[in-house]
């Protein structure tokens, strides 16, 4: 399925509108909207085990926040939707990450030691120009971006946090089914943002692009300092606070979409679909042979999200490759002769094998598909990067493999020089150093020793 | 409470900060985010329970709608934020309300009439400046905002949907606890945006103001005629749609949060509050006596958001005034005679009443504490509104009775020239016409014989 074609399947299935009249923006559908709700709910629930306490700063964010950027990192005010009252200019910008609307907070909240720590997060939509919008990856809109800040009395505090965000993020993508790759950024600009940069790389067929999609920066005190944050450590000295965020956004929604599909459409992880299982009475000749009560019965035993197909404009097979279509995870059939039998037809959405089932233990039954459609699922999304990624033993295989989209795995040296040197002679770019990798070769572009493993690919523009 | 004193209150109380560096906008504390978070999740019930749709709309809302309205209605252009890509103009803004961005896509989803009709809403945070911001009242960021928008084939249609969604507006403020007057608008202005409006009318202590929050529009074939939304009725021949729209936003958490509070603090609904019991457990001489067993014993039978105060640093006493301050409807003590006794004290946050109650069916005593604090809050809530409107035989009196910060009710004519006049005498303004109150008296404007009921007050800006 290439761009296009996804974006009208999404339509199909109810997910969400990309012919918004506003570019890079999008409408969602409420089954889309549905599935993102169950999503983020268990993101949010995630984050709220984790510590993290749940705010919500506004999407309107003060011009005095980027101008301190601007002087010491970076000036972002090109890359954001300034605002204008009327016709007049003001001095506000669309949040496009929560820094700047978030830590003047952070400095009048914090004064003495036991202030600290801080865990917070906040879900909500940000904004962004962007060249090329596409729904869900590169949206100037984003629905939403859930982000993660922490505040912390030492450097050693925040290191350890550091590890324990990216545990986080990793248990995210686990739930969530996301195939994906940690890598440590190469931070070749000058003045950067953070320290320390890890992303989650995953891969978007449609456009067939690498995709990052979680992220964490170890800002230490790069941004306290910025915006003085600081606390009263031991007596009068003040100290300036130390720092980590992280993310993730509707990405994560665009790769579970796409990498969970098949050639039918949608395959929905049960714990996400918004209808989880389709019943669908097949009474014969307008007669109910009981397959009314039967089925309330069999409703009563399921713990799940069910839906009742009565409809009456669409024969059996047609609401069978319908809800396929949008993934519903469990489809059942109940027709007469099942009343007397007390059985029930069913058929996952990944095993496509109708069955005979006992109306009896249909409530472990069901639980016990479900399982079987979210192991079939995770298989398949672990096969699916594996086979995306090759590794190359000298640079033209590498401009070659980058060239037929896919995610390529080198031997590495680490030096700026030599990545630099790469990246001229290919499409793509270095995604970053593999964490916990090792490797002992020879580097494919300069020929020294490597410790590092590279991955290069074409990739889609970060939100 | 004052205003200042309100807005502060709701920082102490871990609600909100209106501190934020952009004015007009505030950020939502733990506490708050929660309590605001149990409201809306259950509008959206409420919302899907009468077969209303869940969809998400863009922020960015497209110039093009808004010069249409501007052609027929009128130009709210100046009214509205416009963004700016880096420093170049643009042709979006930013959404005040949902129809600029829906009634495009309307537009696009309906062709014929199987299409219709159509129900769905969204929830999201809207933008329009104020000139003088109050957080939840007037907020140039509203945080959010719900709105319905019903779209149907025949005028009577959308006239029977009308009355229904006056019902789920009335289901809403009754399941919210907020005291209300459903009136009529009058619509003196030319070119009106709809046929009928009716809005609740509350009370906002803090500024002494009438309070408009849940508003209906019957806009029938206004909007579908601007924006074109029509669909193939008999045969080859079209029609507009007939349609209505109805919303309620963060007004509702401002009217809960200070109507319902009293002189301690806050006093939280059980439904909605993010504690519902807090459990404060004694030991004596930093012995345990028992009581860590006992406590979880006890947590385990009571099904509530409960949250165990072990606090070292406070006393007893400190717990108590803290979480009465901040709303939780149930407070208990368990000290070592407890364990012994099978005891537990309890005191609900309305009657300050210490009470000695069995272990045994706790689960029932706090159900049975609940459903008081509600009642109380319900009662105390609706005498609020009663002890807030005044009738006026009068001009004189209409006009000293407003002054005094009074809803004034007063028999009236109906008629816009005698409106106008009253207005002109008097600080603020006609609210609207009672809906379903009759009166049989002389107008206090012209003497004429009266039919409705008008109601006149000081009223914040609407949002």
């Amino acid at each position: 399925m290439d761009s296009e074609q996804f974006k009208n399947f999404l339509f199909r299935t109810n997910i969400l509108d990309a012919s918004y009249p506003v570019r890079g923006a999008h409408v969602w559908l409420p089954y889309g909207f549905q599935f993102k709700k169950l999503v983020f709910n268990k993101l949010e629930t995630m984050m709220t085990d984790a510590g993290y306490k749940q705010h919500e700063f506004p999407r309107l964010m003060p011009g005095s926040s980027l101008r301190k950027i601007a002087a010491t990192v970076k000036d972002f005010s090109q890359n954001v939707f300034w605002l204008k009252d009327g016709n007049k200019d003001t001095d506000i910008f669309l949040n496009p990450t929560g820094e700047s609307g978030i830590y003047p907070m952070l400095r009048q909240w914090i004064k003495i030691s036991s202030d600290l720590p801080i865990r917070l997060f906040q879900v909500g939509n940000t904004f962004r120009s962007h060249h090329r919008p596409y729904p869900l990856i590169n949206s100037d809109e984003s629905t939403p971006l859930l982000e993660g800040h922490g505040v912390f009395r030492t450097r050693q505090e925040v290191i350890n946090e550091f590890d324990a965000v990216l545990k986080i993020l990793e248990d995210m993508h686990n739930t969530l089914v996301i195939p994906y790759r940690m890598v440590t950024r190469l931070q070749w600009g000058n003045n950067p943002v953070s320290e320390k940069n890890i992303s989650f790389e995953s891969y978007f067929p449609p456009k067939n692009v690498n995709l990052n999609i979680g992220v964490a920066y170890l800002q230490d005190q790069i941004f306290s300092r910025i915006f003085d944050i600081k606390f009263e450590s031991e007596g009068s000295a003040t100290e300036h606070t130390h720092q980590l965020t992280f993310g993730i956004n509707e990405r994560a929604l665009a790769a579970m979409l796409a990498i969970h599909s098949d050639n039918y459409g949608l395959r929905l992880l049960p714990e996400f679909a918004p209808i989880q299982v389709v019943l669908i009475p097949k009474p014969k000749l307008h007669e109910d042979y009981g397959i009314e009560k039967y089925t309330k019965k069999i409703i009563e035993k399921i713990r799940a999200r069910v839906y009742i197909d009565k409809n009456k404009n669409r024969t059996v097979k047609q609401k069978i490759s319908h809800w396929r279509e949008r993934g519903v995870p469990l489809l059942l059939i109940i027709e007469p002769n099942d009343v007397q039998n007390q059985t029930i037809s069913a058929s996952t959405r990944t095993q496509n094998i109708w069955q005979t089932v006992s109306a009896d233990d249909i409530e472990q039954t069901v639980l016990k598909y479900f399982s079987e459609v979210e192991k079939q699922i995770r298989e398949d999304a672990e096969f699916f990067l594996e086979e995306k990624t090759k590794a190359a033993k000298s640079r033209d295989e590498l401009v070659n493999l980058v060239g037929q989209n896919y995610i390529v795995k080198f031997s590495y040296c680490g030096s700026t020089e030599c990545g630099i040197n790469l990246e001229r002679d290919s499409v793509g770019e270095i995604l970053g150093i593999g964490v916990k990798e090792k490797e002992h070769g020879k580097c494919i572009g300069c020929g020294n020793e490597s410790a590092v493993v590279g991955y290069f690919s074409r990739r889609a523009q970060s939100p």
